[in-house]
């Protein structure tokens, strides 16, 4: 199945052409309470399919990326009357478009969606490869699908209003796909300050669509992830971790980028003690994580939670074993990677010293 | 992606080599309350696999295919740690491969999963094909995706103690086999008693065999419903409706089978009155329908409520056109027929003009 990837500054122009393209019978557009407000004013003054669309709104926010929240976008689909040829359009960041993409694929066994995403985390990650789903017992991404959306429209239009936050978030995603691609782009991102604001919409477009090419190329040769697509872990078995101890046991979410992050430095450490992954690459990362993120504030105490959660990871292959995506070097990534328990604390252990902490 | 259809009344002997190709992490086996009662104690006596899986049940019932039920799946499979290499095992009627399938298709985002279905009904229906889900806002199968299990086990050996209801709700789905194939097939399952019992389980078996292969081989050319398949959609537009109608508002109930028997008369009286599907096959048909199963006692006062329910089903293309497959003659379906309003009300007049309403 093929899913277009578009880069455009003119958003209304694109979905012009897809209308045009698919012809539904109804369209769709899927909002959160974010982007309602802040992105909806600007597609709606420029685009006749946004605003004469049926508008469904969710709650902003990874808490609410659940399976209530997804059962009200249905319900907002068969209360529109949605055939199984409408079209649902989901504009936000990673939230919406993997809760929107989940509600359009199990709408009626499945309705044709597209990605707009508003956020620099959405357009380098959830916008492309097809991962939907919401979060579930706890669990991140616990309950989905893989589906493609007919097209993913990446504009940097709306990310004039974006915070240093959201932008650093998106920017963990970035770092990742720039160890696995190789030196020059790992080279570049660590040059790169994202608490500045880009030189011109063009320059944060180039450095986009180079990131998000990366993770294309990767997952064009396994969409369901029996393999090669396991790289894009990268960071991730730690990262989520931290992510669902963030929200279940401290109540304090931690945003996906920023998890990332942290889990790229633990992940080289482990990398490091597995693989001989350069340990000057190590310090140069972990010095740029440390400065750019705030460290995750963690003790020893909470190792055996975070090890719970990698244990529920579902990259595992076994109920025992805990899975990574490992570097022997920059652009030469290693899935499948079983670590015992111990070396895992170890590598927790060498990541607080990193962080200072 | 393939998916073996297992005719064998050994049914130990075909799990057992089925987890010896696939290697599951781990087991579970999903049943409802009829069947854990009933076929678990035949199951767990002959068969490790089964004895030794997490079980996981669901209460029984269509009126139970909901979302929640489906979440009580998930957790169960969570809660028994199963990660994406473990296998869900159904065992049971449609509802509970329905809804386990789609259970196993969007945990972690897609398990393996194996349909070993006790009814008639399941056996010649919903085990073939990759349809999974559950009803939602009152409306059959809303929501689901199209996954194919791993493989289907089809056996006999429990179907000893199937009533004379269950078989006949499993023999409308026969019945519209034999339509969509050829004059014989229709001739043989208008001979069929199906209120005795079989001569012999081969004798059933065969049967089974014959109604699987048509569904089978149209679905292997259109597994996602994008043409051909629709055809197997025959007295379901009406049947649907009429489930619905049954189960929303009168609060009673109606067989899937039941609700389709009637469903192929009222559809081929349409099929007449648009393709002048030949009047001799329907007044059998209709006679058929009338003495075994009894016929549904609708009023022209329903027929509103009715075809707001025709309005909400899947296969319409537009919001305003209710899509039918429909038969020029047997063996001869036709899909994507709109008919309107007015013919479709002239149809149910017909028809309890020929069941003595």
């Amino acid at each position: 199945m093929e899913s277009k990837l578009i880069f455009s500054n003119n958003v209304a122009d694109e979905l012009a052409h897809i209308v045009d393209e698919i012809k539904p019978s109804d369209v769709f557009v899927h909002v959160d309470t974010n982007t309602d407000k802040f992105v909806m004013p600007i597609l709606e003054a420029t685009c006749d399919i946004v605003s004469k669309a049926t508008k469904i709104v969710s709650a902003a926010g990874d808490t609410n990326k659940t399976v209530d929240a997804l059962t009200k976008i249905w319900q907002g689909l068969g209360n529109g009357g949605a055939t199984r040829k409408a079209l649902l359009i989901n504009v936000g960041g990673g939230v919406v478009t993997d809760m929107g993409g989940f509600a359009a694929a199990t709408y009626k066994r499945g309705i044709k969606f597209v990605n707009i995403p508003t956020t620099i985390l959405g357009a380098v990650d959830a916008s492309v490869g097809g991962k939907t789903g919401v979060n579930f017992d706890g669990l991140k991404n616990q309950i989905g699908v893989f589906a493609l959306p007919y097209a993913t429209i990446i504009s940097t239009i709306f990310f004039a209003t974006l915070t240093n936050h959201e932008m650093l978030s998106g920017y963990g995603e970035v770092v990742k796909h720039a160890m696995l691609k190789d030196e020059k782009a790992f080279n570049e991102v660590l040059k790169y300050d994202p608490t500045l604001p880009p030189r011109t919409p063009e320059d944060l477009l180039n450095l986009l669509r180079d990131s998000v090419l990366v993770k294309q190329s990767i997952v064009e040769q396994d969409l369901c992830e029996s393999g090669l697509r396991k790289v894009l872990n990268l960071g991730h078995t730690v990262g989520h971790a931290f992510e669902s101890f963030a929200m279940n046991d401290r109540r304090i979410p931690l945003a996906h980028g920023f998890a990332v992050a942290q889990g790229l430095v633990v992940e080289s450490v482990l990398s490091n003690m597995i693989f001989g992954f350069d340990s000057t690459v190590l310090h140069r990362l972990a010095e740029f994580v440390r400065k750019t993120y705030a460290p995750f504030d963690i003790t020893c105490d909470d190792y055996p939670r975070l090890l719970e959660y990698m244990h529920h990871d579902k990259k595992n292959q076994t109920s025992t074993d805990i899975c990574f995506t490992l570097l022997a070097a920059i652009g030469d990534p290693r899935y499948d990677i079983v670590a015992p328990e111990k070396e895992i604390c170890a590598a927790l252990d060498i990541y607080r010293d990193l962080m200072g902490l």
